[in-house]
């Protein structure tokens, strides 16, 4: 089975990430999220498996000290990780996988180079615009908007290290382009059966 | 003003690909055609400078001897060739440009490396489809349909030096494949102003 592309996305909080993932999750076949693992309980509704695998803090740290995680982090006193197990199951499978991290994550799998993988970043078309959103949705406070907006630009400094950027100015060219880059890296020349190059049968041999 | 792309496009005789360059160019904005030199005669309807550039024999060689051709060719007694001036005029004027190509060609272009271009191979499924095609529209004798099968597989031996391979298996996924590719690599990081990084304002400096 040919292996499947990862693609690690990240989006300042805002960009509209959640929406664009959804339409082109909607749109694209053979795609999948990556299953993180947190030790946070699980909510209604939630499955093991499904949306994370829950974990308790014990087994947590054990994964980690095992070095299981491409990289983890501490939000809110609850741990969440990316297993690189979990990652390489959901390739091994064909399922191109979308890797949704912040910055700082998607900075230590790129250090790394374990993994490859196309890095994406979901950009808002500036920091007005966003400012606009954050205000538009009613959901924050003045000083939540303006912590959002302070790690938003800092976010965007990182920018430089992604490969592909989507600009967020328009939801429909969003979507479009977000599938854009999975259709091009799909017919990329060097993804073929375990990275070897991709050969199409001539037919006649 | 942002300079253009250039997507250097080649496919075996038969693999639908004016068909599929129709479709694209209409779809796309921002996107035009290479236009060739050429020392024929041009055909009722054919205006100098939209479907080639028509020069006497002696214009042409004198141009090639400047060594103003990124590749030419004599075929059927006329020649034709892409003028690296030509090319550049419309990449400067902010357009993605598709030079229409055969694998000699590009070959010759990407050993020459002075221009940084995209390399797109537009493949059959396989041989026998690419027979049944040709068969199928009747145009062909059995010497000329064995003679462009021939053609078709010594070029299909130089696929492995494309970026990207659309299968055109189905011509509505080939379609979209196609635009992928020229919509990703919009959406390139390494795309800006005159080939330096992409910055996205973020409206606050």
């Amino acid at each position: 089975m040919k292996k499947g592309i990862l693609f690690i996305l990240s989006a300042p909080s805002g960009a509209g990430k959640s929406t664009v993932l959804k339409r082109v999750m909607a749109n694209l076949k053979g795609l999948a999220f990556s299953v993180s693992h947190t030790t946070r309980v699980p909510r209604t509704g939630e499955t093991d498996g499904v949306e994370y695998h829950f974990v308790d803090r014990s087994d947590f740290l054990q994964m980690k000290k095992n070095g299981e995680f491409l990289e983890c982090a501490d939000v809110h006193d609850n741990y969440y990780g990316t297993s690189r197990l979990a990652v390489e199951q959901q390739l091994d499978n064909g399922l191109d996988v979308i890797l949704d991290i912040d910055v700082q994550g998607a900075r230590i799998i790129q250090e790394a180079g374990e993994l490859q993988a196309v890095y994406i970043f979901l950009a808002p078309p500036d920091l007005q615009e966003l400012e606009r959103r954050l205000r538009g949705r009613g959901l924050d406070s003045e000083v939540s908007i303006s912590k959002r907006l302070d790690n938003a630009e800092a976010e965007m400094q990182a920018m430089v290290n992604y490969e592909y950027i989507v600009v967020n100015d328009n939801l429909d060219d969003a979507v479009r382009m977000f599938e854009a880059v999975i259709l091009s890296e799909r017919s990329k020349n060097r993804r073929g059966v375990d990275g070897t190059p991709l050969t199409v049968s001539l037919g006649t041999s």
